[in-house]
């Protein structure tokens, strides 16, 4: 069985890489890009669906502010772009907003950013992938009815690529990013072009109904709704380690071209869902960018890469939180503040099991709403600004204390980050809360908690284990105990190990059926092995109370400190032989791992058959 | 958490008995009525139906041989049960098919015996269940879309309500099973009377058109279905040891009282149906007792009595199985064919295991039949007559063994019996062949070979493991390994253990991370415990490979019999404290079950928080 499991194991991760190869597990910029900045990148297929949904509550009249918020959305995304720049600089090894907050503004600012952070990475693959799947769903509209099971398996297998390793990630995913932002660059030229000959060609603008007025409420959850765009920005701040060496610099390089295809992207396709007169569809049976892909190319093959190319870097923008969720997970770990597991090197030198936790929450939130990017939306972005705020905040402070060359702009570039970001926190928290945003608002606080909760455990148990100033006890007295199921060579094994580590072992029958007892005494003392032998009643026929009973008797009766139970037991050569003999021995080790001054010893008698 | 478990399974399956009451579970004639034959008795509820969905494929004017294919099925019923009050007396301590041919005809058929009943008491559980959901869904049409889930419902009810003892059972069925018969009295006889005032009332026959010939064939496919009836008809022998003393003769008087209720019960049924020009409908949407009871009692009061007492005695049938199944497993355990597990007496003094696979296994059965009694039926029965036959002929050897007074004439009676069953078997298995009956046929052999081949595991793990002319072994030399996660307090009290089972114990450090490794040495040599400290290098960060390895190369270096490894573990307060350390230490147990000459030994801190 070990061998089946371990088999499938190579199969599904890939061969084990020994720890020595890990600096060789560096990607250089053309890969980070798309490894790292598809998060961002990928949001620009459903951002301005987002800020078309908001509007178009006003009526078909309220689209025509599509392009003015989405220009809005694109000088934050300079803002918050240029400010942490300045955070890959200075924080060469990894500047995530948990590091930056905690070491700038103290815990409780970390806490928050980690677990804002957290909340949005499993936020990013619930929506990054149900968005690949409705682009799906509009190309083949017979895929209708699957749209949780198709996100189900996207999830399944983004998460087995990311247990597969960080650079087969890349060249993995390079291809597809770039495929999308080519398609989309030639969806706008292609439409300009035709802009320019044919300017008649637009369809006439239909009309929705008004269901609100249009408030500058409805324009701040516009914009709100299109913050989502923003999300994967800190992506490239959090990973800096990953790049080759100058780290930093390739770092901003790559941030800064980030920005610039976002900034592009976003805008241009909120310009022509605007000049198309594009009304978006809230059951998603449409995407807007499947609209748009439509009215410029028609229903060709171009129009079909350009659906393919959005789902798939919509599932691989999934792995920017596949490469940000584990490693802050890990870091979180090593500050004793989540549990130690997720700290360890997986056989591809990830962390395994962050990926794991991940690739399931995820999927939690998939089913529970659905796979519908628009119910998960009002949710989303609110931890990643409450992180961005965090982190410029703690830039600030890092330039104070730090007091290099230039410094004060520095800081004041920083501080505008940390102003707007905060204010646009204020603006999306409550431009969304009863839509969802509570619920990501209520998560913060739980986590925290849940942090200091393990740290506290984490904390009490090394003291409480700790050696400094333990006097080491004098040397132990113990009793042996071995469990005789009944006479056989396993057992034979078990008493020789017995003698081997004690002067009086003893053995312990328990009586389920009177009848059998005296055959097994008789068996006994035909061995001559000079041991004696308990026999213990059991009236209710459970073999574990009488010999929990037992050890409590001897360890009162006979001033011992620990009691050796010796369980003999034998290995067969097949598995379903297991299924063939009673497992009182392992029902026994379980019942005895609560109690005290039990050493449980376990000896095997490999049968020979 | 081990107590919620308890609190659970005490609530389950209630307060656990003493073996001491082993005797008092005895069952006085009008309690063991219900439970043995509660599986024979409500045959009746289905049997006429099965005939007639046979006989109508002839078109409507085939039903009219319903009654007299019911009189043959009759006269069967009372030539097994006459041979069967025999056996009971024969065997006063359960004349169970497989024990009565085992022990006279020898093991092959005494296997065939028990296979065949297994697979029946699979079938009847299975059975029982469909037909009293019938029963419902014909009362409630509301419900016909959830038959299968009610099926199951059922089931579990069923198994619990065995796990929790046999006496209880008898208590709670006793009520239903005389409610049923005493309905289906009162429905036969007000029907005797309406037709002796009314004679003129009855309705039209319908038309209903030929799909098949009427042939000889099909009146023996009509009679084989019927002999569904018979099922359960073994049960009180196999369940003689629980009647009160004198056992034999109360069961011998009652399987003559369920012969009785049985042979009016199922002939008025089938004359009643013939005589109303009841047509069966293969979806059992509404069944033919339904359909009787409708037309006798209108869709009243009465009607509906009669539906839940068939509704609730059919699913108490399968308590008969419940009774039958885990008896014959504990035999076959005992007799080294079946797994040991399966001889356990329970918390309640049932054989626990046997009603958990018992209930699995019927639940299968239905979800593959999607719970459709029509469906099952083809498989059903061929079991029981192969038993049937095996068991009278059994009965013949015995007789011809014994030579009792009036041998002969009690050796023609069951010969007779065996026979009039062997033909039986013949008809049943040809004439339902093509429809099931080879599944049944086909899993006969296939148990009786893995009843063999746990026989032959048992016998050689036996020889391998047995004392007889065992040269026991000199003493033991063994080395001893304490494994170091780190140093703390639970780490000291296992290096203090391995001092006093051996002179000269070793720490073993797997290093995972190289920068942790001075600082363990440094806080182990301040210990001053005299024991030295191996480190392990561990390339692929596996504590699991690292140390199997050095095991090896210590037993083939020092030239020790065994390698005892202590593993150290601390012991926390709250459950979700395992969540929060790595379970390292149970996976190495894990790995070094399969690995020889190791004997794991866990000494467990308790900490005191």
């Amino acid at each position: 069985m070990p061998n089946l499991t371990q088999a499938l194991r190579r199969f599904i991760v890939g061969e084990r890489l020994p720890t020595a190869r890990a600096m060789h597990e560096r990607l250089p910029k053309y890969l980070a890009l798309p490894t790292f900045a598809a998060d961002a990148i990928s949001s620009s297929a459903y951002a301005t669906e987002e800020v078309l949904l908001v509007l178009v509550l006003a009526g078909s009249g309220a689209l025509r502010y599509s392009t003015a918020v989405m220009l809005c959305i694109a000088v934050l995304f300079t803002i918050v772009a240029v400010s942490y720049r300045q955070t890959v600089t200075a924080y060469p090894s990894g500047g995530g907003a948990y590091i930056v907050a905690r070491e700038n503004l103290g815990l409780y600012p970390g806490l928050i950013a980690a677990s804002a952070l957290l909340v949005d990475y499993v936020l990013t693959v619930a929506v990054s992938i149900a968005s690949g799947v409705a682009a799906i769903i509009s190309a083949l509209p017979i895929l209708a009815g699957y749209r949780v099971e198709l996100c189900l398996v996207f999830i399944a297998f983004i998460t087995i690529a990311n247990l597969r390793g960080v650079r087969e990630s890349g060249k993995l995913f390079a291809g597809p990013t770039y495929l999308f932002v080519a398609s989309m660059l030639l969806m706008l030229v292609s439409g300009s072009i035709r802009e320019l000959l044919f300017p008649g060609s637009r369809a006439a603008a239909p009309q929705v109904p008004v269901e609100q007025p249009l408030t500058v409420f409805l324009l701040l959850r516009a914009f709100a709704s299109g913050c989502a765009a923003l999300t994967g920005t800190e992506a490239i701040a959090n990973s800096v380690p990953s790049f080759r060496p100058p780290e930093s610099r390739n770092a901003a390089t790559t941030l800064m071209w980030m920005l610039a295809i976002c900034v592009v992207l976003n805008i241009g396709a909120a310009g022509f869902a605007q000049a198309y007169h594009i009304v978006p569809d809230h059951l998603q049976r449409e995407t807007v960018l499947s609209q748009l892909g439509r009215t410029v190319f028609g229903k060709g093959v171009l129009y079909y890469i350009l659906q393919a190319a959005t789902a798939i870097i919509l599932t691989l923008a999934a792995t920017t939180s596949f490469a940000g969720f584990p490693r802050l997970a890990s870091i979180l770990a090593k500050d004793s503040l989540a549990p130690r597991q997720l700290a360890n090197l997986g056989d591809r030198l990830v962390f395994s099991n962050g990926i794991l936790l991940l690739g399931a929450f995820s999927a939690l939130l998939t089913v529970v709403f659905r796979g519908m990017v628009h119910a998960l939306i009002p949710l989303y972005a609110v931890g990643v600004f409450i992180s961005f705020t965090l982190s410029q905040a703690g830039m600030v402070r890092h330039w104070q204390k730090l007091r290099t060359a230039n410094w004060h702009f520095a800081a004041a570039m920083n501080a505008l980050g940390a102003v707007v970001t905060g204010v646009v926190v204020i603006v999306v928290a409550s431009a969304k809360f009863i839509h969802g945003a509570w619920i990501a608002l209520l998560l913060i606080p739980v986590l925290i908690a849940v942090f200091l909760k393990i740290a506290q455990h984490y904390r009490s148990l090394a003291t409480a284990l700790s050696t400094e100033g333990y006097a080491v006890p004098r040397a132990l007295r113990h009793a042996v105990l071995v469990l005789v199921p009944g006479v056989h060579r396993g057992v034979v094994s078990a008493l020789l190990y017995a003698k081997s580590i004690a002067t009086e072992p003893e053995g312990v029958f328990v009586e389920i059926d009177p009848a059998e007892t005296p055959k097994v005494q008789e068996e006994w003392y035909r061995l001559h092995l000079g041991i004696p032998l308990t026999v213990l009643q059991s009236p209710w026929r459970s073999l574990t109370d009488s010999v929990i009973q037992y050890i409590r008797t001897v360890r009162a009766e006979r001033h011992v400190d620990l009691v050796t139970v010796v369980i003999p037991e034998f290995a067969t050569t097949r598995w379903w032989h297991g299924l063939l003999h009673n497992q009182a021995g392992l029902m026994l080790k379980f019942a005895l791992m609560s109690e005290p001054g039990v050493v449980v010893t376990n000896v095997r008698y490999h049968v020979e058959e």
